[in-house]
């Protein structure tokens, strides 16, 4: 686990502090990502506030002096300060005509909500009396002091916030509004005695009431929040390195809150849902940025600015357009309207959809502002994943129970959950869980996670939930104003039905519609710029992508989404369904004449199953691996029969029925296995009983033969499964090349066949050395590669790995992303060995990890040939593939 | 597998033939272990027939031309051909004074009985009678021809041998007697006849009548035999290198069957057995050496000699002293007496018992005949094993159903089995076996190493049977002449009593006893011999030894076998018998509470355990592993509830007792697991339900506390089990750290205690570096390792384990010896990165590998600091890590 590390002592530090007029876009490492934009703003002549970033450097000075700066940078600030008030013309904490300023966090890595902020920093008792008269506005300045309150108290005091919103709660029940901006400026003056009190009460002494120290108290304030529990693990999670820092922005406060001429708002230069290329956004009259980005107040669309003031929209519009030019991507802006005039306060990339980065990407490129491969890297395989998440099927005639904001990216279907903790242990259970919140808080990102789908009832598009809807893929709904959420009964009331904790519902992110009932999904068609970025893609990628595929739909799915090949192709099924009478009859035989027969009854069919494969496949390979399980798996479950029995004893304890399935039973313990996973199957079992494998070769290369007569060209790749030694491989190989051999012979057709091994078992990897010489292809199977690594099954300690999920003892689950340091590092060992002894090896992985974009990664690092995944996740793979090979080429350049 | 390497063409060979005068003990490598003592001998002036040996470089030469040998290599025998026939006064199929010759394999590492030999070569049908004439000696002529003609047949033609018994067994029949030895000239004139028609009839081509392509051919089927199959499988499982080659030794034939006053035979300077220094060995009148060694016939005791020939026997004494000193070794002397002069055919090391091999090193060593260093080297591990071999408890009143005779090394008990395909299948079973036999040959092997014990009808103490059975330790019985064996109905009859393949027997290798029921055995005294060896082999080991020990019984026995600590205290025992029933309640418990107050219940007689081991270590250290077994272990088997239950019902469908068996049914199935060993158990139980190991950890520290208070001196290392993954042991240490804190400030004592951990997951090898970092040591838990590494469990493959065995597809069984190419390489790693992240790092295992020679070898070479065995393994073990230790000093010089 990474935790915080504690950056050495620096060396003096000449310069902490860059004005905005100092900085550029380029400083993001010093000034963090929001200072580097205000900077570049300020230069391009945007209406930024005056203001000036405190550096990231400072941050790592602060932790390394365990929490205290040095008396020089405290005297930096004063002059850095002096100018700030010389250009704004007011002073910090002046009683007739106060400078107030916001100080922000802000890191090189946006982390959203994860680090502290203070709005309307320099409000004192004197000041805001200052500030009521120079505004003329004194319910505005009361406002703003109870907000600053609150936010001290919490962020610098660290008391709980709830304790001002119950305040601020039974202000509003006293007053009979439900707004808060509908309190007087009476009731706000109550709110901020009764605040002044909450925290001399809590913390032992009251707020400052010189604003210098308030200043001083929130710049360390944010500083200590870099290294905040739900910063470090957010950091963990998106592998942000620990030791960065943020910086700290002070800026002169705009107010949105000075009346019906003031408003705030976020705005994207297109569609985050779409991709569209339309002006897109909310915004909040009379309120401050907090209320929009809380989704405490449901935010009017960005349109109606324009109906209310065109001028304005225009400008706002305009200043977009620039901002994009500038920097060749979608911004998401933050802005604050004054008594009419603009400001903007923070630009960045705006987070988007699946399909909104795919159109975005693709119109970018043909607006000339990026290459296609810039547009290629401008897509993340997660992204494209939300693509293909899936919608509700057509077609169904349920009426919603109510509809919501349709905030993304697809449908899902789950169990209620109330809050985080009931979630991650649902999840943990294998249930698809429904998130349902009032509202959602940084704090629950990790139940969100856990989920299939977020309902919230209060916040808009642009609200937490939103974010985390469009940056994840999570299906939300949010604002969905019917809801009423009874945490002590663990129910929920919706439009007249209540619904209990667990009890499932579906939601569709795509139209806010909520059902009380589970619907069918399904997977969403494709765009044309999908198709566009997609062939891009796969210009730049040098890791082939071929499909798992068992049967021949499945593999002409696969050759549709654009499959190289057929990497896995098991073979159990093929002894499933109306052929386990015959494999139950070659277990039962005790004659090996008998045997055997009972399984070469089996040749037509299984015979069928691969031209139908080879046909849907033309000239690409295609991997068969040879039949894998236990015998035990074609028998019933021993209990299962004893229950069966008991259940017959109850009605006849001589019930006719009982002797067969004695006889099941019988064989069923005869063969039955501890731990089956670690018993006699894949090789193991295809050497003590070859004719199993005997008759799926000569199925095989008989398939093959038919249809290379038909003008077909089959590849024939035939894999056996679980090698730990390679005399196991060499052994093998020789009976089964004497089968193919023979068949060949019989059918008067050369086949292009080869055998290789998975590698699934850790000594297969250490031994590639050996394996390699009597192999023509190796492919990871990574399920069990992983199983065998960690002595951990999937299914046995799904509870286990949720637990090591939950405390955050491992970064990632080891079952869904290739564990670099364990299997990863069994796989690097494996192919540099095995192409030392084979240069000719082809490589491959056939675990469900040849999908996950960071697996895919990883198979591109240590030089495998492919990767091969599930025929729905080849475009991911197909895009994460692309993705580490331009990651390559930034890197040579 | 390593196979037979062809090796590549050598350059032109000079010389490839030394006379006896030539060569010297020195040149082993080329002229093979026999060749390079004949010529020691000769040199030395003992009584050694003229030859010449041809070197292995020739075979080597054979095998690369597939087969053949250059025109000079025939030029270069033609001319020492002559050199002998000079020096024996005799010609090669010469028709008056015919020279009759031996062809004997031997290469540099003795591989008895696994290469060919003829004898007698030279005989045709003119020389017979030259030999006849000369020798006034017809019959004795006769005999050899008959004798030569069934070996060329059988070794150069490749005719089964079988077939000239049969004819020989009738010839036998016919004339009326039972040894070979009272056949008439003329039955052995019709043999010779009914031999060349055999020859004649299976080959195509008599016997050639010119003596030089006779010796051609016997040449190259001496050097074919190197690769021969039983050899390839003897050198695979000795580790003898492939490529080494065979010398081919050819002497002039001296006759032990040239009469009464003639005969051959077998001493070893020392008893084999015992080690005393006595002259020990046998012989048999008016025989070939084939007859000796072969078992045919039941030879008579060495002091017989001396009753017969007093001269002659202190002749053949003093040779053996003389070798015996110029050897530094007791030796095993071929000697044949030709009309009354006797000649030493071979000298070299004996084979001896593990007893006898202390006692002669440690007596070789008073005799200042080797060093202390020397002796140690002097017995293998594998011998010391056998010291501590099982022989039978006194006092039994049991009647022995026969008497053999007492080939060693122990007892031992189990079921007949009467081929070696059998005994593989029953042992590959999980039964103990003996083998039992009329006699046994090289091909034998496999089945006899499958077997507890071997019993043979036939041949004496210098049989093949008993060889093996000093050799490798397995407890023989032989020539037990009462027995009877029915092939086909599979039973064998000694002294009335018939008993069938499969029923249970009981044979002492230490008196010849052989009983018709299972008796108990018990492990042996030691002797003063062993104990002086011990020291030796300490003073020259760096591995430390400690002991696999659950109890304080246990761990006392341990101390006195010399382990230096605990190295696995596994207290899986703690949690069951009278204690079980408050491990199932806690296991059933809905409430936490009652759970850890179930739990807790433990806590003083585990207190109590742990103070009986601690005391019997006094100031050792104790490594304990915490509860390991997942929670299923101490629940009944689901499938065995629901028989009791069919059972119950059987009586009455209500029967009171089935709701108690569905109350644990319903929890057993609950914590089903379809691989446990892959499931919630060790750390992650621990980290999951940490009452458990917190209870332990207060007991270990209390028991500690009130031995320290005693006056002890406990030193604890506390074995975390199962950590895959640095942030399961993290985690459960600052947990248990909290535990041991506070117990020992309730205690009021300091206890030095450590956490390390197991690696028995091949994912905590490969990343040991990070859990280097958090641990005092890593224990190798080999059992667990090699079957997370092989994904193979010992328990369900067991039947495969045998199937890569019998087939020769593993040199080891990993399960007994580590896996170097696989779990080694993992060992290795972990080793490395280990202590590169913690110099301090203790590493030791703990896997019952600790306890095998091999792996103590390998656990030396790669660094560890101790190897923990069963303690009746200790000093194998001691003895292990003393030659790893010598073997690196010899390395060094």
């Amino acid at each position: 686990m990474t935790t915080t590390a504690k950056p050495s002592a620096p060396v003096a530090i000449a310069k902490h502090i860059y004005t905005f007029a100092e900085g550029s876009a380029a400083m993001r490492d010093l000034l963090g990502g929001k200072g580097a934009n205000l900077c570049e703003m300020a230069e391009m002549g945007l209406p930024v506030p005056p203001g000036f970033v405190i550096t990231t450097e400072t941050c790592r000075e602060f932790i390394a002096r365990d929490g205290s700066l040095p008396d020089s940078f405290w005297a930096e600030l004063r002059g850095y300060l002096t100018g700030l008030e010389v250009e704004a013309g007011k002073h910090l904490g002046d009683a007739e005509n106060p400078l107030l300023v916001s100080v922000r966090s802000g890191g090189k890595y946006s982390m959203p909500g994860m680090m502290d902020t203070i709005l309307n920093l320099g409000l004192t008792d004197r000041s805001v009396e200052g500030l009521a008269a120079q505004t003329r506005n004194p319910r505005f300045a009361y406002d703003a002091y109870r907000r600053f309150l609150a936010l001290y108290g919490k962020v610098v005091l660290e008391i709980e916030g709830e304790r001002f919103d119950t305040l601020l709660d039974a202000a509003k029940a006293h007053a009979g509004v439900t707004s808060d901006a509908h309190l007087s400026v009476d009731a706000l003056k109550a709110l901020v005695t009764q605040f002044k009190a909450l925290i001399e009460q809590e913390s032992g002494c009251p707020v400052p009431q010189d604003a210098w120290e308030q200043l001083r108290g929130a710049i360390l304030a944010v500083f200590r929040s870099w290294n905040n529990e739900r910063a470090i693990i957010y950091r963990n999670r998106e592998q942000i390195p620990h030791d960065l820092g943020t910086a700290c922005n002070i800026v002169a406060m705009v107010f949105g809150n000075m009346g019906e001429d003031s408003g705030t708002g976020v705005a994207f230069t297109r569609d985050p849902n779409t991709g569209e290329r339309v002006f897109y956004g909310e915004f909040l009259r009379n309120a401050q940025g907090e209320d929009v980005v809380a989704g405490v107040r449901t935010p009017q669309p960005i349109s109606r600015l324009y109906d209310e003031d065109a001028a304005l929209y225009d400008q706002l519009t305009g200043l977009g357009q620039e901002l994009e030019r500038h920097y060749h991507d979608m911004q998401d802006i933050e802005f604050t309207i004054e008594r009419g005039q603009l400001f903007v306060l923070q630009c960045r990339s705006g987070k988007r959809t699946g399909a909104a980065a795919v159109r975005i990407a693709v119109e970018l490129v043909e607006e000339r502002l990026i290459s296609a491969q810039e547009a290629v890297l401008r897509v993340s395989p997660e992204q494209l994943e939300q693509l293909l998440h899936p919608h509700l099927k057509p077609g169904s005639d349920v009426t919603p129970l109510a509809r919501g904001l349709d905030a993304g990216p697809g449908a899902a279907v789950g169990r209620i959950a109330l809050d985080k903790e009931r979630a991650i242990e649902m999840h943990a259970q294998g249930e698809d869980v429904i998130l349902v919140r009032r509202t959602t808080t940084p704090d629950d990102l990790s139940g969100m996670l856990a989920s299939k789908g977020v309902l919230t009832a209060e916040g808009g598009r642009t609200s937490h939930a939103a974010l985390v809807a469009r940056q994840y893929g999570i299906p939300t709904v949010c604002g969905l104003g019917a809801l009423r959420i009874d945490d002590d009964a663990r129910t929920v009331f919706v439009n007249g039905i209540t619904l209990r904790e667990g009890d499932v519902i579906t939601i569709d992110g795509g139209t806010g519609d909520v059902y009380a009932v589970a619907l069918e999904t399904e997977a969403p068609a494709v765009s044309p710029e999908f198709g566009a970025l997609m062939e891009w893609a796969d210009a730049a990628r040098r890791l082939r992508v071929r499909a798992n595929a068992d049967t021949p739909e499945q593999a002409a799915i696969a050759v549709r989404f654009g499959a190289e090949g057929i990497g896995l192709c098991r073979t159990e099924h093929m002894f499933l369904g109306d052929r386990l009478p015959s494999v139950q009859r070659a277990i039962l035989a005790t004659d090996p004449e008998v045997r055997r027969r009972a399984i070469f009854d089996l040749l037509p069919t299984q015979r069928a199953d691969f031209i139908g494969i080879f046909e849907a496949m033309a000239d690409l390979p295609v991997t068969i691996r040879l039949l894998d399980p236990p015998m035990s798996e074609f028998l019933p479950d021993p209990v299962q029969l004893l229950r069966e029995i008991i259940d017959l004893m109850h009605d006849d304890r001589d019930h006719p029925g009982i002797a067969a399935r004695e006889t099941l039973l019988a064989a069923a313990e005869g063969l039955h296995e501890v731990n089956p996973m670690l018993g006699t199957r894949g090789v193991r079992l295809s050497l003590m009983i070859p004719d199993f494998v005997e008759m799926q070769v000569e199925a095989i290369i008989g398939a093959a033969s038919h249809v290379k007569r038909a003008g077909g060209n089959p590849h024939v790749e035939i894999m056996i499964p679980l090698v730990a030694h390679v005399s196991e491989l060499t052994r093998i190989k020789i009976q089964l090349d004497r089968v193919a051999q023979r068949t060949m012979a019989e059918e008067g057709v050369t086949i292009d066949y080869s055998f290789g091994t998975m590698i699934e078992v850790p000594r297969a990897a250490l031994t590639a050395e050996e394996i390699g010489r009597e192999a023509s292809f190796f492919s990871f199977g990574t399920n069990d590669l992983t199983q065998g690594a960690w002595m951990l099954s999937r299914d046995d300690a799904a509870e286990y790995i949720g637990f090591l999920q939950q405390n955050e003892m491992v970064k990632i689950d080891p079952t869904a992303s290739i564990d670099r340091a364990g299997v990863g590092r069994l796989m690097r060992i494996c192919v540099e060995d095995g192409l030392r002894a084979n240069p000719n090896l082809k490589l491959g992985i056939c675990g469900e990890h040849g999908g996950d974009p960071s697996s895919v990664q990883f198979c591109h690092e240590i030089g495998l040939h492919y990767v091969s995944c599930s025929p729905s996740r080849i475009p991911v793979a197909r895009l994460a593939a692309a993705h580490a090979a331009l990651g390559d080429r930034e890197r040579d350049k």
